[in-house]
């Protein structure tokens, strides 16, 4: 089971880019998003598109962020501009294990430094949790999300012009 | 030269994703970002961060569209979860012409799936512009940007705990 948890979520000021990091989650191969502050429009958001593109994701809002992290059993890694090299972490945690990926908003505090087995950056540059988290996601599963099959009600067809979209949806 | 064109920028609504867009492009690898919209305050925060942080980026608001694809002499992409598949498109490209790169804020018109040579997605789910950029930039570049040196005044040092900075800044 792969989880992330965004904290620090300030529901005017980041419900765009925390809807961002769910639909990255989701899109990337996590198997639920635990976000810290209570937001039911957010939560609505994301289930609308599960229902509507598949996947079993999951999301609660709304969470104690330290009584998830000391009831997790698994590995947890906090993503940071800080951190470990990407190549260099992954490497060193086992993919059999459960993961829960930590995932700010703005400025973090010590605690989630201490408390993840491992600081991990997408480069030393700043730059977007979202874009930090599909990074992550992309080395750690080995790149599944190409492969991973959602069977939603509506199923995009690639294509290098236009749209094709595959509808089992009734309006 | 790799350059980013963000249309439908919305100065309120998509500041902070926009700013993560030029963020994402300047980390992982591209020369310039073209914002649409004029917008002086993004421009100075993205100045800010490479006058520190270091690099060649460069970034321009308030641009016509039209023309600066139009006198666009390279390949021109437009990423969108309706495109082709991302390894086929980026093996269909050549890495020795310049390449511009068109990313959307919600509904693009059509006029830009017509004019780029090649829709790409990246999954074809929905997520996020930022994670589609950067993920992008990451199999075009083969992953340059883990190599790619900066340096700024400010650098930052890979660690599994804390942060170390190195810091020729003056106060």
């Amino acid at each position: 089971m792969i989880a992330v948890l965004r904290i620090g979520h300030r529901i005017d000021r980041d419900k765009r880019v925390t809807t961002h990091v769910a639909l990255v989650a989701r899109a990337f191969g996590a198997d639920i998003i635990f976000i810290s502050t209570k937001d039911e429009k957010i939560k609505k958001n994301i289930q609308a598109v599960c229902k509507r593109f598949g996947g079993n994701f999951e999301i609660q809002t709304g969470v104690d962020n330290k009584k998830i992290i000391k009831s997790w059993k698994g590995s947890i890694v906090h993503l940071t501009m800080y951190g470990e090299e990407l190549e260099k972490a992954v490497n060193q945690l086992d993919t059999n294990r459960d993961l829960l990926i930590i995932v700010g908003a703005e400025k973090v505090p010590p605690y989630f430094y201490q408390v993840a087995d491992l600081n991990v950056s997408v480069g030393n540059q700043p730059h977007s949790e979202v874009a930090a988290l599909a990074l992550f996601l992309d080395r750690y599963t080995k790149a599944a999300w190409c492969r991973k099959q959602f069977h939603g009600n509506i199923q995009i067809v690639p294509c290098v012009k236009g749209k094709k979209v595959l509808s089992k949806e009734t309006t």
